[in-house]
C-alpha cells in the first residue's frame, strides 16, 4: 500500500528565534483529508567525545521545556549551510574546551517524526587536545568527565533521558568503539 | 552555579491538535532576560515488542515532516490521565494486533529538551498472543517481523533514524534481555 501524504496546503502560523510551526492540510493514502501541524527546526550534531585518559565529556544543563537540569553530550545547531561536521566540531571545543582531531560519522537520530523535520547528526570524536570553552551569550552549562562504566550506570540507571545522547551512545556501542 | 531560568512571563501562541506552542519570557542565571519557544505535547510510550519464535515486530510509517516512510517500533500517545503501560500494551494491540502479556519499563526519553516537553516512555513487551490490529482512522502503517540480527543490521545501517525506537533499542541491550 503507499503510505504517502499529499499536501494541499500550507499555512504559516508562527516564525521564531529556532523553530517555525506550521498546519498543512493533507490528503491520506485513505482519500480522507486531515491537518498536520509541523515544527520546523534547523539541523543539529551532537557529539560522544572521548578522552585521551578513556574518560567521556558531559554535560549538566538546564532545559527549560522539562524545568529540569538534565545529562547530555555536546551538542548544537548548524549555522546556515554548515556540514554538520563542522558544527560538531565547533560545539564541542566552544562547550567544552577540547578540539578533536579525529571525528567519525556515527548515524542520524529524528527526535520526533509526528512533528517536527528537525534531524540531529550524531559522530564520536576523539584525540582530544584542550584549548578553550568559549560559551554563548545565555548558555549555561558544566562540563564535567565520567568513566566508561560510570556512563554505563547512568544510562542504566536512566539518568541520561536525553533522546540525542542516548542515540549517540547506542551507535557508539553498536560500533564496539 | 544555578543553572535554573525563571519565568517571567507565558503566551499562548496556538492552540492545536497534537500540540501547543508557547513564547515565554525568562531570566537566565546569569541575570540577562530571554524567551523561551516550546512546544507543550501530552506524554507517549514506545514499545520493543518480542515475539516467541524470537523476532521483533517493527513498523513502516510515512512521516509528514520529513515526507519519508521511515521504521519505528509501536508508539502512541498517552490519553488523558492513561498510565503510559497502559498505552503502550494499548497501542502495541492497537497498531500490530498483539496482545503481551508480559511488559516491564525500561526508560524515558526526551525526545529534543530544547523545545518540547514531551516524555515518551520506553517498555519491553513479549509473551505476545495474536489478536486483531484496529488502527485509528487515518492511521496507515505496515507491520512485519525482523529477526534480532536484522534488527541489529537496521541499526547499524542507520536504516532505523527514530529517537524513540534507537533510544527503546539502547535500553533493550543494556538490560541484555
Amino acid at each position: 500500500m503507499d503510505l504517502k501524504e499529499k499536501k494541499l496546503s500550507s499555512k504559516e502560523i508562527y516564525k521564531g528565534k529556532i523553530l517555525d510551526l506550521y498546519v498543512d492540510e493533507v490528503i491520506c493514502p485513505n482519500g480522507h483529508k486531515s491537518s498536520r501541524e509541523l515544527i520546523r527546526h534547523c539541523k543539529a550534531s551532537c557529539v560522544i567525545a572521548k578522552l585521551d585518559n578513556g574518560n567521556f565529556l558531559l554535560e549538566k544543563q538546564y532545559r527549560y521545556p522539562y524545568d529540569e537540569v538534565i545529562l547530555e553530550f555536546p551538542a548544537g545547531k548548524c549555522d546556515k549551510n554548515e556540514d554538520p561536521k563542522i558544527t560538531a566540531l565547533r560545539e564541542l571545543e566552544e562547550e567544552t574546551g577540547y578540539k578533536a582531531n579525529d571525528i567519525e560519522f556515527l548515524g542520524e537520530y529524528y527526535p520526533t517524526c509526528a512533528y517536527t523535520d528537525e534531524i540531529i547528526y550524531l559522530y564520536f570524536a576523539s584525540n582530544l587536545v584542550k584549548t578553550k570553552q568559549h560559551l554563548d551569550e545565555n548558555e549555561v552549562l558544566n562540563v564535567f568527565e565520567v568513566t566508561k562504566d560510570e556512563l554505563k550506570e547512568l544510562f542504566l540507571n536512566n539518568e541520561i533521558k536525553d533522546g540525542k545522547t542516548q542515540a549517540c551512545y547506542l551507535y557508539y556501542l553498536l560500533r564496539d568503539k
